[in-house]
């Protein structure tokens, strides 16, 4: 169940130039009980994508296709996938002068997970890809995803998730979430994103709401793999887990994941995701 | 007039991963009196391209779709652009495990450029945006296109192309094309694209063909500013154009461009290029 442009179609022009060139951004939202989760932090950073990336963008008309597919869905809870394209038109690599976009929104089941990766935690492995940075993109969820692609096509059986560095040896994110240490003072570490990685909606909740309700410090910087094996918590975000604890990193074993479980709780509470 | 897996179709399903993601490569072909011209190198770098990403690829049937367009078209010279993407499937990052791939050919007129850019020369600007470094996918001609897009949209009114740079100040490439240097004594530099950058078809075919017929000796390494700025010529090279001289980098005029010229004049006699 799709929408391009409001329309049900399921298709877009092959001279698109997301097809061409992963000229677009992305969102992915839970929906709960058919309302969309942290809908405004999604908008947000939509809308600074599209600027950063010179991609027309209708909030007013996304809204209306959003509410339209969670009033028609099958489902009650899943999980909605925005994708909005620069659209036809220009000459190579040079932007078309007034663009016309497609707007993207499809509906897709929420990943069926075991319950055990929120309760007991995950199997953490680590990618030999190395990030590239790149300042004019970092922190964008935009659709130039073929490292990740890479990446993710080179986790070890067994692992749940997998860490991505970049060529500085710094630690980012994951494949597919971002990453928070716990340091045996109770503060909340996570990477700065300023080079590369995708500045997660849920990594931006809980910076900036959920660690604040709870009195949890946090902060934002560099970290070494020196700074994860220090750590005494570690767990991974996103928009459609929440949180999820890592149980198994290298050689160490976490047993408990007090502070995991805190957010956890905090998320399932203000019903940001689906009770597990 | 395009063809999709060789049927006469315009358009791709919504969750084609190079919609999502990017996940494709393409080339850019320049057909003369409807012959396809370096055809065997293009698609020896498609084929490259794709066992690098996973991408199916059939190259039997890119052959009969290419020689289709090229009987049916209306025009004698044109260009062909082909897009080998993922097709649907996979759950997010993660690859579908029995690609299917969407095979795109398309027909377009070859660029109207003003003979001058040949006789006379280009102006060469030099863009702010700095290339990330990413050696699993150097030199390939993926579908992630946001830097160039992003290099290309900072263009100077008067520039006709623009010299990118990496982020350790190497100079990599053009926008849309590859540079070379002739140096004072003669030998022909082009950058090392080990780190970044798309290696050219026609770049290849200089380096391995036209250099030796012509008794050029050739080099391909990091090249600085500063080289650039010893070089007696500089000329930008891809498949459509052939190679075009520069006439302005910075504040230097050339005037002449004996090497260049002697480049074009063989591409032009052995029919690589559309004589002008």
């Amino acid at each position: 169940m799709q929408l391009v442009n409001g329309q049900p179609v399921s298709h877009v022009s092959v001279q698109d130039r997301s097809v061409l060139y992963g000229h677009g951004v992305f969102e992915t939202v839970l929906v709960v009980a058919r309302q969309p989760r942290l809908w405004n932090r999604h908008i947000d950073r939509l809308t600074r994508g599209c600027i950063a990336l010179g991609l027309p963008f209708d909030a007013n008309a996304l809204e209306q296709d959003v509410r339209r597919l969670c009033q028609d869905s099958e489902l009650d809870n899943f999980v909605l996938r925005i994708n909005q394209t620069m659209g036809e038109g220009g000459r190579g690599y040079a932007n078309p002068e007034t663009p016309t976009g497609n707007r993207i929104v499809s509906i897709h089941e929420t990943p069926n997970h075991d319950q055990a990766l929120w309760r007991d935690g995950i199997n953490l492995g680590v990618c030999e890809l190395r990030l590239s940075s790149q300042p004019a993109l970092a922190g964008i969820k935009h659709n130039n995803r073929l490292e990740q692609i890479l990446a993710r096509a080179s986790w070890q059986a067994g692992w749940h998730e997998a860490l991505l560095l970049d060529q500085n040896e710094r630690v980012i994110e994951a494949t597919q979430s971002n990453l928070f240490l716990v340091m045996d003072d109770g503060l909340l570490v996570t990477p700065d994103l300023s080079r590369c990685g995708v500045a997660g909606v849920m990594r931006d909740y809980i910076l900036t709401e959920v660690a604040s309700q709870l009195e949890l410090h946090s902060e934002t910087r560099d970290v070494s793999l020196e700074d994860v094996n220090n750590a005494t918590e570690l767990f991974v975000s996103n928009s459609v887990i929440g949180v999820w604890p890592v149980k198994q990193w290298e050689t160490t074993r976490y047993h408990n994941h007090p502070v995991t479980h805190q957010i956890l709780s905090y998320l399932t509470e203000h019903e940001v995701i689906s009770p597990n």
